[in-house]
């Protein structure tokens, strides 16, 4: 395999590679690392991680393959990299949800709205999140790190919600809230239904609204 | 690949083989079908379809490789075995379930109590009706006709039983009680967390006692 030289980042005539024992890539043209996580990321959520390949992934992302292994040396970096992302993902629309709505109802709900508009993407292949982390955590004979992560951000940003509502309960709330979306998202999927999720966004919609403070 | 002819079901030393031609298996010692629906269940269960093999299949079930292919031309037709052997399951025990409760509420109660009693696996590979159709769902690109059945034959049962208490919107109710079942299995398998089904399954059960007829 020619592949762990750095790849050239900047155009070929520019000359002058870098060497080839830098310990970190420091892409002189950034895009090519963000490329292959945003290619990888694709292919999971509409195939799983299971029939992903690293070739797909480069060809997805127009990375030439010996590129690939400069960035990433086996899939479960490349997989690990999309968990990470979708980590960062998800915190900074959290963040945003909490910044736009200032009581925790409302963002409760805006939550709730901001996973039904996926619906549509939700009926043919499931939620991004929930899919990729019960793939993850089937394959792992013990817990796989990589499962826990984005149901672990999601329930604990929604105790918060619930815990500054002031209710005790707000740790089972939380369950409550991020199951019944999960499992909207496995029936739409399942029956290819996208308004199964989102009748089932109103219905938890109005149960937020039914909490108490 | 020398696979087609019936495989040996009496022992060797008995000769007289049966037709290379028979349209249907009759084997003379029933079980080496059932022994492969079985095993490839269990390894679609705790791995997933994408890396399960034929040959893994006819490993865990003792079968040689070249009697797999009289029964089961590829891992397609094996899946779809597996599809109809859930389903003939789920349709027993709900069957069995309506047979013991009488009144509706005590059958979805004792739905939820069966489901709930799965917590232990379900934290290491998830539902495996919801696991299993995901991961068809995910794989087809239009809907794949082996997604659906399975949380369809529950939506169906919980419907009957809802409307049997007399609730016009049974067909949401059924909607709401196996998605959060599903959803439980999601967060109790990326969490690898059994206790969090168990308390949904409670929680589940209040909630069907608290409906009114």
């Amino acid at each position: 395999m020619t592949s762990s030289t750095q790849p050239d980042e900047a155009p070929r005539t520019k000359g002058a590679r870098p060497s080839k024992d830098a310990p970190q890539p420091k892409p002189a043209r950034p895009g090519k690392r963000e490329r292959l996580v945003a290619a990888a990321s694709d292919l999971v959520y509409r195939q799983g991680v299971a029939p992903t390949t690293l070739a797909g992934i480069a060809q997805v992302a127009d990375v030439p393959l010996g590129n690939v292994y400069y960035y990433f040396k086996t899939k479960e970096d490349i997989v690990a990299a999309v968990v990470r992302s979708h980590e960062e993902q998800l915190n900074a629309a959290l963040a945003e949800l909490a910044a736009r709505h200032r009581s925790p109802k409302a963002r409760l709900r805006a939550f709730v709205g901001m996973l039904s508009e996926r619906a549509e993407e939700a009926a043919r292949y499931g939620c991004p999140y929930g899919s990729l982390s019960t793939e993850l955590a089937k394959r792992a004979e013990g817990s796989d790190p990589l499962a826990a992560p984005l149901m672990q951000i999601q329930l604990d940003w929604a105790e918060q919600q619930f815990h500054a509502m002031g209710r005790r309960d707000a740790r089972d709330l939380a369950v409550e809230l991020v199951s019944s979306y999960q499992g909207s998202a496995v029936v739409t999927s399942t029956l290819g239904q996208p308004e199964v999720m989102v009748r089932q966004a109103r219905r938890l919609q109005r149960w937020i609204d039914s909490l108490t403070d």
